[in-house]
């Protein structure tokens, strides 16, 4: 019961001030007792048998370093964490937890044999993964001493942790109610520390973020359970640097930038899709006719494929039997009336069920069938924008990055087995170039088979041996996903990483070898015979929708002139250039370029300038008198640089080279 | 009984050679012989009234005719026909009707008072529709007499005429069975002529050309009846000619085209939805980026909406109300479960029902009203080339012409009722411009308010005054259609004619004053009050899968260069060029440009070159030894003709050149 004695007691030091929605709970539940006695149980038999294990077999013990130094040690009696100390104060200072022969070990559990030992830091991702899933566990117990929160499942995740828990059907967690979580976790931490990974000279910095609900799923129906959202540091500086990045993450929300620059919206009325404004639609076909003008020189054939399509169609896929609860289905019209009254039923003869298409591939897969094939034809990359409609919960929803409505820059490659390693290596140079372009580096892993995976293994063998080997010829470094294919084919997974460093998965090459059978397809090969062909799924944008939000957010609303919805804005001096101005405008928008007016006679021409600056227009053309006789503009950039005086065609022609050949920097090299 | 006696006659004269499916029908029904001799019986009446007031009244009564001229004749007594023989025998011969003050007259029919005369011949819609009214009635009459029908409707159209019929719930009519139905019309016409208004000395040449079943609607459920087209004419010569442009509009029609040309299918798991291939694709968006090209000078913003909402807009809207049965109601994920399990619908909380929108104009009006507008933004035009689904009746689908599935080329114009009059000429404009590059003509009418109509009748008489006014400006002829219009606004509906004269309705102009009403919109106006927008539904080419369909009728395939799927063919003389060939089919791609290879070394030179013109490549590049020495191509158009030898960079810079600039005749000019 020591421990939690000692947690009462918590209660006592700072809580008094803490004005918690729920009183602290004052009976703890039987179970927590239970629990806590368990504990200390178990605690003192492993103190005591690590003490009788330590007396019995006093040998030394060979501990290998990564570095390959070698080091001796007490069997059952020498700690991680002393031969961190050992080794540097830094290490012992920063490690989280240790790996012994790759196993996860608490800095403070006593060696037993000749071991590899590998430390943990904060600055690897197990370290963050060790240290947050112990924040969890603080927040865990906060939570049920302070709130009589019944727990449920508390991981860590890429950027921190969260815990979800059960507070009764009507409570929920207010906003103003996580500063207090803060500090009781602050207090537990530094009073108590009940848990011995963490050492107790170094303090764990926690900031509490978010509180949402979220749904336990079981057998009856669905409890709404309360999350709380948190990261936490283990430096005062790491903290800090990181309430920089959000801040600076927070400014570049996409969601921010879409209002603010008027590229989207959103509406109740249909929730999950988005509006595009006209700025959004010119950034998003800005987008489109890139992957389209790749498209041509890469040999791609762009088709428009039907938006609803017979059940029979997701049948035959497979997608409606592992899909089914994520696809919109269609009541045909007048089905919804009495069977007594079928006048419209069978006047419009809709009899099959239909759904919206989650995916374009089937209706690829009909049209590579709708007539004999021959191996002349092939590779078919068959490309397509069509809206997808996924019924993604409306707790998943947010910005552009779920939503239920899309679409992708979708392709479908049907080759044979031969031109495997070739398409595999455009694809993925088709990835490189249009991610240098869009200013994004990535990182690629290869998914093999998985366990339960269909189809024939010398299939699998030779298409994971092509794709392991377009990979090396490819030259990027690359990581191996063993057994996290799908089950119909292996894949490379692409993380493109945007300009505050995080992580997006949005391209993606997928080998597929199911759907060539499901739907028979077949073409006539070279020596006559029919042939399978091999089908490869591809993306490079993934979800165009979600990649500009990814864009907006790492070029912070300062858009490429290409992508740019504000590329030049006119500013006449005086009233008297406006009718130039507007000359001027309608030349760059007869070139294709975005411009705009800014005739606001009631504004000064350098607070105008400094307004279009601030608005992020690339370039502003400012003509006065001068400029109007000589028919020139002069040019600023939105970071003020003056590039002086041009000939009005030339600066258009300029502009548009510029745009043509979508160079990042336009305003520098102009 | 004697008009039934001479029908029973024809029977014995060439029908025994006819193979009816059905025998003729041997004991006729009662209500035939009791209507016959109603006939009679009225008949005889009328001749004796007629000759009885033809005595009393002898008199002489001035008859006017539309010159000016005017002439005597005996009333209850001159008929138009005797009238027509003393003007011409060519008038006598042609004139199928009369009509007499503006009402229809048989031309056998005594004038009975002085009257405004004319003559309807068949050259006029009039006299066509009476001709095929008459037509269709033969038809009826043949269908009941030797098939035992039941009729029903039996109209004239704009191209002939047709007669539903009931046959029984099993049986229809074969294709085979038309020739013998044609006969049987022929015989009735020829010897029995029981229909007065026809002349004797004329043939009704006619031509059955479709059968099909329709539905009739009543109080029950529907009966499938049978329906027969047809088209007469009144002298052999039209028919040849009817009979030629059949025959060229049957080899234009678009389903062959898109099959023979590989530009799109369909498929039964989507009915109604059209499949575009590749070279579809390349025509469909060649069609949209003309159409975005005129949006970016004429000052429309394009914008991007969903496709799905909730029902609770097409309340708002009145589209629930009006339009339901032709929408697709959306089911949520989950909603097809036992009520027990709810957990996939509370995870989802998709509660409202959701609907695919049939139109983009409520989206529009949502994005209008996204936040607080000033009268600085108007003419605010948004264009949206969103995806559309109607659930159209299965028997009206087929081809492009009806889909369920289709994107326009839509726009909203919000203005003010001061901005309306130029709103609308530069809509007409739009449509000029664009038909004008498409080789299309077009005719324009006004509809004006029709009976029952919504909103101020102030509004109206100034909106539709503006619209005569900005007609009267624009300069080319159009109709008045009183009383035409829809409730909520009168229009401007257009008709643009194919290359056949054929007419088809695909541009529209409609003012809606009820829309902005019921979405309350609100823009600042000048002095500071709210005031309400006027909103204008615009739309050019219409469906574009649809106009697709009339282009490629109109062009019977030979595309002009600018939407051309077969803009080049590269075609090597020997295998030796095949390398210089494919170089120059990648310079034409890279410009953008449709170019494919003939490399094929089973065929000659010439048969490859005729292979390329009957395929109508716009082009062909012959590339031979001299060609690969000096880098140059030898290029022929698709109609033969040779243009010589051309430096290759030249050639696929006139190409693109010909290609921006969109004109319809780039191998006369090239």
């Amino acid at each position: 019961m020591a421990l939690y004695q000692r947690w009462r007691c918590l209660r006592l030091q700072g809580l008094q001030a803490c004005r918690l929605h729920t009183a602290v709970v004052s009976t703890p539940p039987r179970w927590l007792a239970e629990r806590l006695g368990l504990f200390e149980e178990l605690w003192a038999a492993q103190v005591k048998r690590l003490a009788s294990m330590a007396q019995k077999e006093p040998r030394t013990i060979k501990i290998s370093l990564p570095g390959g130094q070698k080091i001796d040690a007490v069997a059952w009696n020498t700690t991680p964490y002393q031969l961190a100390r050992q080794i540097s104060s830094t290490l012992a200072d920063t490690a989280v937890a240790a790996q012994v022969n790759g196993e996860p070990y608490d800095l403070e559990r006593p060696l037993e044999t000749d071991s590899d030992l590998r430390f943990l830091t904060f600055d690897s991702p197990e370290g963050k993964a060790v240290f947050w899933h112990s924040s969890t566990h603080v927040l865990g117990a906060a939570a049920e001493q302070f709130l009589g929160a019944v727990l449920c499942r508390g991981p860590s995740t890429e950027y921190g942790f969260y815990h979800d828990f059960f507070l009764g059907k009507e409570r929920t967690i207010r906003g103003s109610e996580l500063p207090v979580l803060e500090r009781i976790c602050q207090e537990l931490t530094a009073a108590a520390r009940p848990f011995r990974r963490l050492e107790a000279s170094r303090d764990q910095l926690r900031q509490l973020f978010k509180n949402s609900s979220s749904l336990w799923r079981s057998s009856g129906a669905p409890e709404t359970l309360q999350r709380v959202s948190g990261i936490s540091f283990p430096t005062t500086e790491l903290l800090r640097v990181w309430e920089a990045w959000r801040e600076e993450a927070e400014l570049r929300d996409h969601r921010r930038i879409g209002k603010e620059q008027e590229l989207f919206f959103f509406h109740e009325l249909s929730p999950g899709s988005c509006f595009f404004l006209p700025r959004g639609t010119r950034v998003y076909n800005a987008l489109v006719a890139f992957i389209r003008a790749e498209y041509a020189h890469r040999g791609f054939s762009e088709v428009k494929t039907p938006t609803l399509f017979s059940t029979k169609l997701w049948e035959q896929s497979g997608h409606w039997e592992h899909y089914q609860e994520d696809m919109f289905a269609v009541q045909p019209p007048g089905s919804d009336r009495p069977p007594s009254s079928q006048s419209d039923d069978s006047t419009r003869h809709i009899t099959d069920t239909l759904a919206l298409k989650p995916m374009n591939c089937p209706a690829h897969c009909l049209m590579f069938a709708h007539r004999p094939r021959s191996w002349r034809e092939l590779p078919l990359r068959l490309a397509d924008f069509g809206a997808l409609h996924r019924a993604e919960a409306s707790g998943g929803l947010g910005g552009l990055t779920r939503l239920r409505c899309f679409q992708q820059d979708d392709a479908h490659i049907f080759c044979t087995t031969d031109q495997l390693e070739a398409e595999i290596q455009s694809c993925l140079d088709f990835l490189r170039s249009v991610y240098a372009v869009l200013g994004f580096s990535f990182r690629l892993a290869l998914s093999t088979r998985p366990s339960g995976f269909l189809g024939d293994p010398c299939l699998w063998d030779q298409a994971e041996q092509v794709l392991k080997q377009a990979l090396k010829e490819f030259g990027e470094p690359w990581d191996l996903n063993s057994g996290d294919g799908a089950f119909y084919g292996p894949k490379i997974d692409v993380h493109l990483h945007d300009a505050l460093g995080r992580p997006h998965q949005c391209g993606t090459i997928q080998l597929d070898f199911q759907l060539p059978l499901r739907f028979d397809l077949q073409y006539k090969g070279q020596a006559g015979a029919l042939e399978r062909p091999v089908l490869i799924h591809r993306a490079v944008l993934g979800s165009v929708e979600r990649l500009l939000g990814v864009l907006a957010e790492s070029c912070g609303g300062k858009w490429p002139l290409w992508l740019s919805p504000f590329q030049v804005v006119v500013i006449p001096v005086g009233s008297e250039q406006e009718e130039y101005a507007k000359e001027a405008q309608q030349s760059l928008r007869a070139a294709g370029l975005v411009s705009d007016l800014d005739a606001d006679s009631g504004l000064t021409l350098s607070r105008r300038i400094r307004r279009a600056q601030l608005a992020h227009y690339n370039f502003q053309f400012v003509v006065g008198q001068k400029e109007q006789s000589k028919r020139t503009v002069n040019i600023r950039t939105r970071d003020n640089r003056r590039l002086g005086e041009w000939d009005l065609p030339e600066a258009v022609q300029r502009l548009v080279e510029l745009q043509n050949t979508r160079v990042p920097n336009a305003e520098e090299i102009f």
